[in-house]
């Protein structure tokens, strides 16, 4: 029998109390030993819950309970959880998380810590939710030179943009209703701003380069500007609106960002609809590969956090093997990336002589809303495009187009 | 360095001594090591090949040589394919294969032969192409009661009802266009008939049932009957025409087969077109996950092939872990299983009375071709609806609606 313990009985906490509880016996046999929850540390009291038993609110009794081998930290936020997981791990114990904060914040800290005390710091269920991604990136795709990933990453937004996509809603509409049904936050800033998919993406690009790439230095658009007119216009070219989380590499140079850009129905990425999420990874040799599910929820999470318990469990005294070093990694800026854009202008086009500016850019050919036209322009590097639309003086708006 | 060898240089086994040519500064620095191609064995010669000198044929020199540590058998076909590796993994070697038919016929006993010799018998590449299907199914889902697996298994057939569905074409012209560019072989019967899907569906369902589903007894039914009038009909559902190979678990009671299905667009597996596979799991937690990618093309298959190589190579001495035992599963008949129905009936509704023998059928309310008509049962079980169906005389034919 192998103790584990849960760090915060919330949502994902548990969940994973729920994962392991409901399939003990296929988990069990899995492992080669049965998995037990001996403690699950939370502040509040939970009267009747079926693990109140398990309840403590003593950390340090963890701590220093040899019998526990494997942790998993699913309080979020980086206070305590980013003390309890160094103390855990410098014990000898394995964390294993969902906390995307910490990992983008602290990982190669906390991921050396594992390794000199030949444990593992695991946190698959930190990107993608239930979704298999960061397994497969390190152990799967281990014949290819990754040059780019592209996800989905954030299923709040997705939702979002996809009811606007379908039903024509408003934004804020479909905003409210998010929260209505518990998909955004009261405060939904972290979702819509793209500041979550901003992390994730952070957290997949220094896998991909081994080394840190800090989130604060990822260009972060969200989608607080989506209006139901861009769906409208997006119509026109066949396209939906998704929120992006993207990092490429162009020989040395790497790039990293988040956006709304337009996708067609060729991109994989087109047909992930609601709160369900998705990550394309382009390799040299195998072309693209598409990992698709539930980026969030309590079961889908707590099944991702569960698979690296497993994990942790039936590599007892072996170290993490993830490279991922504290070295910076500078990112090259986007402006080197080329994209085409959708441009939304005031006025008539024949007056405004924009095709002077962007040549070969190409009119739709359609009236959404009265006083508005609308073009594409070609394929462009980002700095050249946004140079040219600083001199439009009727400019309304540009969205990306992948 | 280790050394390697590979069996077989046609397209696969090509692409694997590219993959390894190409990508040797990453894969050497995930093994640890530099891997090293040291004989190709082919009865061909391949003068002025960049790897002629390693070409060889003489399969005893390879067995006997102790410095090759893994071998990628990458023949096909069961002769001599599964005597080398029967003798390879007898001598401690790891075999890695894309050889469906020999894992689908003999996977069983080469991984027990390879657990007695401390070795891996890896076939990655057998199901999906350069799609991680395997190892994602047997280390990344462990927490999970897996009790479905849907996929488009062949590329080939795929890429003809995408044809069909988005041009109309004929059956007939778009097997020649696919045998042109060469998706289809000549005698195109492994594909259209739905043999390829149901090996790699009997793969899927033996590592998930970890007992051996032999591929006779799954029912399979191909394309070569869909014609550009069902993706009308299909059209007016707003569904299209997949081939899919699906292993199911209800209760007790467990479930294979290879069929045409109708998909609608909220299925993940709608937007799979093309030469593209998907695989869409379902497990008790996670809800559904799907990978996707190209399920076939040299270097995507090879690209899976040498995955398995890195791991085998990182894992010396090592046995395989998969469980696969050989003792056979009896899969229970698909008539239990339950879908709805698209009938395509001769004559015209009032006279043929078919709401009488299919209560709650569905009319189509368009005439797809002059003296046809169709409709769609409710939500029933196979054997239910092939008795129903036999008392219709006036029945052209049907397809399953998932």
């Amino acid at each position: 029998m192998i103790n584990v313990a849960i760090l915060g009985y919330g949502t994902v906490g548990g969940g994973v109390a729920d994962v392991l509880f409901e399939n003990a016996a296929t988990i069990g046999s899995r492992v080669g030993e049965e998995l037990n929850v001996k403690y699950i540390l939370d502040i509040r009291e939970f009267p009747g819950d079926r693990f109140e038993a398990k309840i403590t609110k003593d950390f340090n009794a963890i701590l220093a309970d040899p019998e526990i081998k494997v942790v998993c930290e699913t309080m979020g936020g980086l206070k305590p959880a980013y003390d309890f997981t160094k103390a855990l791990l410098e014990a000898g114990k394995s964390v294993c998380t969902s906390n995307k904060e910490l990992v983008a914040a602290h990982g190669p800290e906390l991921i050396q810590i594992a390794k000199d005390h030949n444990c593992m710091y695991l946190f698959e269920a930190s990107v993608g939710g239930g979704i298999p991604i960061i397994r497969p990136l390190l152990d799967c795709l281990t014949a290819e030179e990754i040059d780019e990933i592209t996800g989905i990453l954030n299923g709040t937004t997705n939702y979002m943009l996809t009811r606007m996509d379908r039903e024509g809603c408003d934004y804020d509409d479909v905003l409210k209703q998010a929260q209505e049904k518990g998909y955004a936050e009261r405060n939904p800033e972290a979702d819509v701003e793209g500041y979550d998919a901003c992390r994730k993406i952070a957290i997949l690009a220094s896998l991909k380069y081994q080394k840190t790439v800090n989130y604060e230095q990822i260009y972060t658009e969200g989608i607080s500007k989506i209006t139901k007119e861009d769906f409208d216009y997006a119509g026109l070219l066949n396209r939906s609106i998704k929120l992006l989380g993207m990092c490429k590499e162009i020989g040395e140079k790497k790039y990293a960002m988040v956006a709304p850009f337009l996708l067609d129905e060729e991109n994989p990425l087109y047909a992930v609809n609601g709160v369900f999420n998705g990550i394309l990874v382009h390799g040299n040799m195998v072309d693209n590969v598409m990992f698709y599910g539930r980026g969030a929820g309590k079961l889908p999470t707590a099944s991702a956090v569960v698979s690296d318990v497993v994990e942790a469990a039936k590599n007892q005294g072996v170290a993490s093997s993830v490279i991922w070093s504290a070295e910076k990694l500078t990112l090259n800026s986007k402006d080197d990336l080329e994209f085409k854009y959708l441009v939304r202008m005031k006025g008539n086009p024949a007056a405004s002589g924009f095709e002077k500016i962007f040549e070969d850019a190409k009119e739709l050919d359609a009236e959404i809303i009265a006083g508005e036209y609308a073009f594409v322009t070609p394929v462009m590097k980002e700095g050249d495009f946004l140079e040219k639309y600083a001199s439009l003086p009727d400019a309304i708006k540009f969205i990306r187009v992948k």
